[in-house]
């Protein structure tokens, strides 16, 4: 049966999630929705995000998606029980595969997992009651990491700057020694470099590239789905390309249409 | 006449002109409105802001504010015309007034200005083209300084960091010497000390500030605005002491109202 893939962000961090799903799945279809019009989710409440949400889910599947990837850690943090009883289609959020890869890790080693993510993550818990929910033996301990965002949206990857924020935010879990680090945003695999030379010897978790593998377990490898990648914005198309070019290491990406999200 | 004063911001970096307005003005009332449901406004398309700024000024008007400041530097920039022609009330941005204010300084100089923004700002050119409406013998360097913003929202306002990113963006404006350096965004004030002592013996210019001498030029300092304070955002109040402790330096501001702020 044909199945087309769904991604949503908040904004297009998660086109990280799509480039691993074109590395996993060569040449196959996927539909990817950045709300760029109301980027970031963090900052809003509760309420307010399971709305969009629910607008982004329902654009993607008016779309012809069956499966839906949400490649944005506020909206797995804060509203997969409310997308997956409101809609039909298998919904898949980036906390659970990666806590999942995490806890297999750390209990096959010193049962410990750091996560690293933005303030709103970290305050949800969400990392840390997914592991739990595994393996409560499990001893989590969680960084918010607020620069690392702006910090790779305006290209310092590397450097002076970008280890200068990796030391203060990871100095003080080095002791911690944990097994497994859960990159719990979108953003943060353009940061591993720097990451792992803080935190030498943990295994890093990308979130994005553990939710499409989630997803392709769900498909099996042969599963069809023709055409190009096609991409959706809720403003500023013409900003696209240069965080494109970012998040997924390639000069072009096709045609980007801009979509009022609101109407749906 | 009873006068009272609006000011609106993208979010809450326009509390730094309400500070201002405090100490111009004390104890009169103002009623601020920061639109911290679809802030940032820098990535929004020109149309999309446009529609923005009218609904903010609508709101600050219906609660009976007679004379607007604009603390926002993306309306400044790119709306300021379409706002005017619109309202009947007064409506004051950030761009005029500090433009104005530096051409003076460098008139009186050796004719050279430096402006901070955000990417958004310095390519509206709104800050050059104000200067030279006024001179336009006057040599204007515009310089993009998008981690400042990220910084000063984190608590980075001294240290490392913060010079680490002052020296990289300014450093280059050396050799430039301008007579005046405009903050062309109203976070910029917080990092005054450090780029102050990058760009030593320039005067800076603080955008938020000269707003409010504008709007005190207009209203002649026994306008009578009785009352406290009056506060709104869009989303998620209860992030707005945190910030209002940073732009205001002060614990508390009075209660913060919830408004939905697209049915204006």
């Amino acid at each position: 049966m044909a199945t087309t893939i769904g991604i949503f962000d908040s904004g297009l961090g998660g086109l990280t999630a799509a480039a691993e799903f074109e590395k996993l799945f060569k040449n196959k279809k996927y539909i990817y929705f950045g709300d760029t019009a109301r980027v970031p989710y963090g900052t809003k409440s509760a309420d307010t995000i399971c709305r969009y949400a629910f607008q982004d889910t329902k654009f993607l599947i008016n779309k012809g998606a069956s499966l839906i990837i949400v490649a944005c850690g506020t909206v797995s943090a804060n509203a997969m029980d409310k997308l997956n009883s409101k809609f039909d289609v298998p919904i898949i959020g980036v906390v659970e595969p990666a806590a999942k890869k995490a806890a297999e890790i750390a209990s096959a080693g010193k049962g410990r997992v750091t996560v690293l993510g933005t303030a709103a993550t970290v305050k949800s818990n969400a990392y840390e009651r997914a592991i739990k929910k595994i393996d409560s033996s499990i001893e989590v301990l969680s960084v918010p990491c607020p620069m690392f965002v702006p910090l790779v949206e305006n290209g310092y990857t590397h450097g002076e700057a970008a280890m200068l924020f990796a030391k203060e935010y990871l100095q003080p879990t080095v002791s911690f020694d944990a097994d497994a680090v859960i990159l719990g945003c979108t953003h943060y695999p353009h940061l591993s470099d720097v990451i792992s030379q803080v935190l030498n010897g943990s295994t890093l978790v990308n979130s994005g590239k553990e939710a499409v593998v989630a997803a392709s377990k769900l498909l099996g490898a042969d599963f069809v789905s023709e055409g190009d990648a096609e991409y959706y914005v809720s403003d500023a198309p013409e900003c696209f390309e240069h965080l494109a070019r970012i998040f997924m290491k390639k000069d072009a990406v096709g045609k980007v249409n801009c979509i009022d999200i609101e109407s749906f």
